[in-house]
């Protein structure tokens, strides 16, 4: 049987994103997305509903903080650890799978974008093109700063900071502080993990 | 007569943005802009109605997929060829014409701003000031990625990409592929159009 | 008696934004949010009280013009001289004050960010670690254009012209056109004004 248009999207291979399965996923993602942005902080308990049916997975004793408005493609690509917490206004494109960790801040606005197109504009072709994607993951202990926007095929190690406003074009190294267009390490955190106590204790 | 300030606007000349005739301008397609914001991706041709009224022109055949929401300044300053996206929360301040060609798709976010206001502190004169705008027109065939911002007097040429992030201050050459703060060629594409049968057999 | 988390994060110290007293705010301020948010321009007397109840303080007689929608944390830091202009779809997260003077015009999506998070992840511990912020101060006479991010600890001087899209990390000196990421000066404005006569003439 040949592969579904959708499966090639999951698997980063070209695929056609006006097929009829993905139109229809799309359009559930929206309505759930437009019942969750006009939920409020006083409803919790509607709004961990809603996230468990619209993202792939979320903790369940400590579900996702997030304040909308927040945006997604399909939302079933997405998985998050505990302690997350999302600040206004979040756009996660999740063609690919987008996978963030335990104990991740991220600021307003933060932008993850995992489709991309071709750079042949014929090949490209508009809408009538195919296009496709590549995975975001995001490790532990991240704060992501207010605005940041990170590439598909992007990996976040754990312990680091990414500056307000970064575009983040490449893989970011563990216990590092990133920032700028595109993103550079600005520095090194001094303490590394293995000889720590504290972090010994958290991890352990 | 004397011109009005909106012939002045669209123009580019000085004009006053608080006249009567322009804030009820602002007001009428904040109105539709609202409205259409309201909208589900099922009410397609809600949606190209609400467009064929707030927008200068769009294709008929061909309309836009504009997902919501939406914001422009007046709207009629906009148009649009055949084949074209625009993702989540784009931005369109439109006080001088906005020009967009065939077969061009935007990533969420993306900010066309036209209007601008004299550098010295006291011209400017905060709310009491006039200001002005430059034109931006957008080729055919361009993929314009997200959160990217193009400012007034930008002419971006067929067949380009602008990575994610930019920020576009001046013209950008056909077949090229620009990014960065400000946006700088990062690479031209190698095959020219002149060169290649699938671009003849399209533009002919 | 033991000072609150309150007023530790007003006087910039560190402190947890998840005690009950401010967890209620952010939900008070959210609710007059959303009110605002749904106005339309027609209602300036309901957008003038709502903005009156939410921000610290505003000018009675030259109220800010604010296009919704427009998100805050708390808004009770937040203070605004007259002629004060913003565009759709601004942030401004004020856990410390934020002092904005007269005549001071913001473009779309312009971002102030006074929170911050402490670099070392472990004592950062995600949701259930402290933070702390830092005052943002902008002088009379500034034009900040649009998605401009302004960090916490900055001021920024009289007369000043902020690029679109620049990250403004450090204080930005009066009469001087800031750009990039982050924000450098770009331009000194040659006429000072102790030499002009129109100056003189507005500052007095």
């Amino acid at each position: 049987m040949a592969k579904s248009e959708k499966q090639c999207m999951i698997d980063g291979e070209m695929y056609n994103a006006w097929c009829s399965e993905l139109t229809l996923e799309r359009v559930n993602a929206r309505v759930l997305v437009h019942k969750y942005n006009a939920t409020t902080d006083e409803q919790a308990s509607v709004r961990h509903e809603l996230l468990q049916e619209l993202l792939g997975s979320t903790d369940q004793e400590d579900p996702p903080f997030i304040d909308p408005p927040f945006r997604v493609d399909y939302g079933y690509n997405i998985s998050m650890g505990r302690g997350i917490y999302l600040n206004f206004d979040c756009c996660f494109l999740d063609v690919c799978p987008i996978k963030i960790g335990d104990n991740v801040m991220f600021g307003p606005h933060v932008q993850l974008y995992t489709p991309t197109h071709p750079l042949d504009p014929i090949a490209r072709n508009g809408l009538k093109g195919k296009e496709f994607g590549k995975p975001i993951t995001i490790g532990n202990d991240v704060w992501i700063g207010g605005s940041v926007i990170i590439m598909g095929g992007v990996t976040v190690g754990d312990g680091t900071t990414i500056g307000a406003g970064s575009i983040v074009t490449k893989d970011v190294e563990p216990w590092t502080v990133v920032a700028g267009n595109p993103a550079r390490i600005i520095r090194r955190l001094e303490m590394h993990p293995d000889t720590r106590d504290d972090v010994q204790h958290r991890i352990s």
